[in-house]
């Protein structure tokens, strides 16, 4: 049960959402993958939670350091789309 | 016929093929698409020649205009894999 309906989220929020699951599906820590993508833990950390407006070019990185396609990290995830029913 | 080998494509230059193909199949010339997502025509130039390291929340405003999926402004097109084989 819930309220019948589900605000809309943004881009920076599926983002954040689908890179903390599939990091933790990698069992890598933030340290981990910053360190592979080569960026700042802080910097994975604020992406986590939707605070930055991250670039194309940082999404690409945190991509191929998780070895998944940029669109896998950009589609909202299907359990999200399960709860709306 | 071809080299027999592809360069991988850029997020970017995904981004930028894909923002042109749906803008163009939408009939919207970059002055009609850049007013309906409140950016810069020479913005949207800028992002449609790989020029730019475009945001997540501009990203959004594209896909958004466009109607589409953020996802699929992100996905390698079909006929792109289609000429790898």
């Amino acid at each position: 049960m819930g309220t019948g309906r589900t605000r809309a989220l943004s881009a920076r929020e599926v983002f954040a959402a689908n890179l903390k699951r599939v990091r933790l599906s990698a069992g890598l820590s933030q340290e981990k993958l910053a360190a592979r993508a080569r960026l700042h833990p802080n910097y994975v950390g604020s992406v986590e939670r939707s605070e930055r407006n991250v670039s194309i070019d940082n999404v690409e990185k945190l991509a191929r350091a998780l070895g998944v396609p940029i669109a896998q990290l950009l589609s909202v995830p299907s359990d999200r789309e399960g709860r709306q029913q």
